[in-house]
């Protein structure tokens, strides 16, 4: 394989690295432009921008992320699970019609227990850039969890994603805290709300009922408003972590993303004796960028 | 006891009736002007337009709703549970320093079964006005759902609320539709698609998910966005009913609210063997505060 432009392009954020087999990466930088603004106009911008800024206007590039949904540049649809590095590197999206060659990696889709559909974009390519960083990553089962707006809870079987369910967590903590009647812009970093907020989530039914616990602590003068930001993390993760380990039983999860985040995933998994092991997110994307950069061979 | 103004002042209106107890509602008028606007400027906007426009300038009122928190007229607490029209009726809050007498319901509150707080203000009047509606309902124990912005599942033991539990359903519902990556402007009169939120709400776990199911069905080219309010509807009511009889199995439920919302509630319910009864809100509301008027004796 030879050099290349390779890109994590999510909603909020790209993320670029100039990368070449021999010297490694010899350029990384942000660009503060997501999918979610920039749209559309992702191609005449990656052209215009990003190439030049990582010096790499005559290199091929792939790309990882939102950018391949029909919001974006487009182009890239979703590979059904099971998935592996070789099965994704051979369903790249070439979405370069003239200049060098650009190609975006799909994202995943599979069914559920329930029979429902689920998708990923971006993440797969952390979760294989983290399973090709160790070899004995590849070697039987592992479940892992990327939190986020939208947290993945992925199972892996020798290599491969096998399945995946997508809560909704992040995006609901957010529309709480600041259109609800629960809303507070106090910082989320109160350990024992948050703690008190697992107890109140239990097994993780009635989430809509513990939710407004929330309210219900305040009015009756046991808590204040200001813990609610952490209360309801621990409400919204503590549900979440009780419903993924009542549908399949774990003793250990890896945990790819944020590490103030992981470290409030971390403390609802210890309640339930649970392991959990924090990765680094764009190392994961980085990594899965350059091994199915790798197994895709030079773009023709 | 006397005439009387009853009036059931909510977040977001005002419901009143002169009240005689020969002659029975002589008026009855709805104003626009709930407690989440007026604030409170409450007891003056009741001297200034309540009274006079309702002929009532000189009789005792009595309030129950919202405008007895202290973000409006305030001074009404909260009642423990058990609690019956007997004990309201000797709880009521006074809150007027001159002019005739004015006296608010307090709310409810109660410890449930995990130990946490819940809270309630307004539906009391209406379980205890539908409880006074008809004797029969006084007798051994009764399950009453009265769905909404935040849907209140009561028990009931002879005559008494026991105990109650609150979803915060209708709300989440809102937010959704109008600030999320499932935001839709469509009508949720969806029956199909109800029913298929009903499904992959399941056993009421794991809510975040399902929820995010919402999303992918339309990524994977299953549903169009139009779908998104009734099948939303689906998963919140869903998971709603499923924990609720998963917490205390029952073969019937009264269902107390507007009719749109309540057969919802009712296809919900069907799909567990659960009948389901519907009632007037307001007819509810004006027998609980004629009911507790009555109880309490002429305001002194």
């Amino acid at each position: 394989m030879g050099s290349a432009l390779l890109c994590d392009w999510g909603t909020t954020n790209l993320r670029a690295w100039r990368y070449d087999p021999v010297a490694g990466v010899t350029l990384a930088r942000d660009f503060p432009m997501g999918i979610a603004v920039i749209g559309r106009e992702a191609p005449q911008w990656f052209a215009d921008h990003v190439r030049p800024a990582m010096d790499a206007e005559t290199l091929p590039a792939l790309l990882c992320g939102m950018v391949g949904a029909d919001l974006g540049w487009g182009g890239a649809g979703y590979h059904p699970c099971p998935a592996s590095v070789s099965d994704l590197a051979g369903g790249l999206a070439s979405v370069s019609r003239e200049g060098p060659p650009v190609r975006i990696i799909p994202g995943l889709t599979c069914r559920r227990p329930d029979g429902g559909p689920d998708v990923m974009r971006g993440e797969e390519t952390q979760i294989l850039g983290w399973l090709a960083a160790d070899n004995d990553r590849s070697l039987g089962a592992r479940r892992l969890c990327l939190p986020g707006t939208h947290s993945k809870w992925a199972t892996l079987e020798n290599g491969r994603v096998t399945g995946f369910t997508t809560y909704m967590t992040g995006e609901l903590h957010s529309l709480l805290m600041r259109h609800s009647i629960l809303r507070s812009e106090a910082p989320a970093d109160d350990e024992a709300a948050f703690d008190a907020g697992l107890e109140a989530a239990g097994d993780g039914g009635a989430l809509a009922a513990s939710l407004f616990s929330t309210r219900a602590r305040v009015a009756v003068g046991e808590a204040d408003v200001g813990q609610n930001p952490a209360f309801v993390s621990g409400v919204l993760i503590g549900a979440e972590v009780a419903a993924v380990l009542a549908e399949a039983p774990t003793r250990a999860v890896d945990l790819i993303g944020a590490p103030s985040l992981c470290r409030w995933y971390g403390r609802a998994l210890a309640r339930h004796g649970v392991s959990a092991q924090v990765h680094d997110g764009a190392d994961a994307s980085l990594a899965g960028l350059i091994a199915i950069h790798g197994a895709a061979g030079d773009a023709a």
